[in-house]
């Protein structure tokens, strides 16, 4: 029990903070990153990002939910982000039917929780849908640079998809 | 324009899958990490997580939302995940007066989001109120290994706070 956060807590201790590395709470690159929670991505090797560079939002699916939207606002409004990078990605497991997502969860606890869990069909519909909402989103103050990528989990590749 | 991105889809290029390592969707170690977008956290880097292992759920703050329960119950119902990790950390942008930021918020885009922003007054309180909302949500599957943590910014090092 408790066997895999004793074994990051242990990871932790070899890890050395970079001393002379950004302190600052603003993103020296001026972006944040929405992403899915998927344990084969691992957005800072992936795109190379140094300490400070970027703010990382993820959820399940890589979603532009009513909290990624939070996260965004305050990531621009108070922290100076300029851009916006939405990373979906393929074998995503949200692409699928809910209702089966729902009965499987149903099974595992059950009970299912009392919203939509966000399965989607199409995986470049529901990217052109979360960055749509973003352009759409009247108090976020910075809305011409929303791009969206899909991420290929398999090659560890972007590729755009214009919207 | 898009200076930003561009940057990140060419560092992309450099960046080799690693061919043999995990494909599959459930993450190695069964644990999920909640934590802050802020750009001075490098899950990854800060507790050695190799491509597979975790799933990593970020939002400003690394609030127990309600989509950060969407994902867990995703992660634990469907991925197999048993353990969940909720990280917080020091010189956080959330911890403060919320009326303040709303005001920022509001001087940045012309108006503010519709919806509060989570800030609040104490990390310890507000990591406490995470935490137990996590083990009394009844749709979740795993709720006996649910522990909270403080991650120091500036020496890298995390501290458990006992719940």
């Amino acid at each position: 029990m408790g066997g895999a956060i004793d074994e990051l807590v242990k990871r932790n201790l070899d890890h050395r903070a970079d001393s002379e590395s950004a302190r600052a709470a603003r993103p020296g690159l001026r972006v944040a990153v929405l992403t899915c929670m998927d344990a084969r991505i691992r957005p800072g090797v992936a795109m190379g990002l140094e300490l400070g560079e970027a703010h990382v939002i993820r959820n399940a699916g890589g979603l532009v939910t009513e909290d990624a939207l939070r996260s965004l606002a305050i990531s621009q409004g108070a922290l100076g982000t300029r851009e916006v990078m939405v990373v979906m990605h393929t074998r995503c497991g949200l692409e699928g039917d809910e209702h089966e997502l729902r009965k499987e969860l149903a099974r595992a606890a059950g009970l299912a929780p009392p919203f939509p869990l966000g399965r989607f069909a199409s995986l470049e519909r529901a990217l052109r849908e979360g960055v749509q909402r973003i352009r759409t989103t009247p108090w976020l103050p910075h809305r011409d640079q929303v791009r969206g990528f899909v991420y290929d989990v398999d090659e560890g590749r972007l590729r755009e998809v214009e919207i």
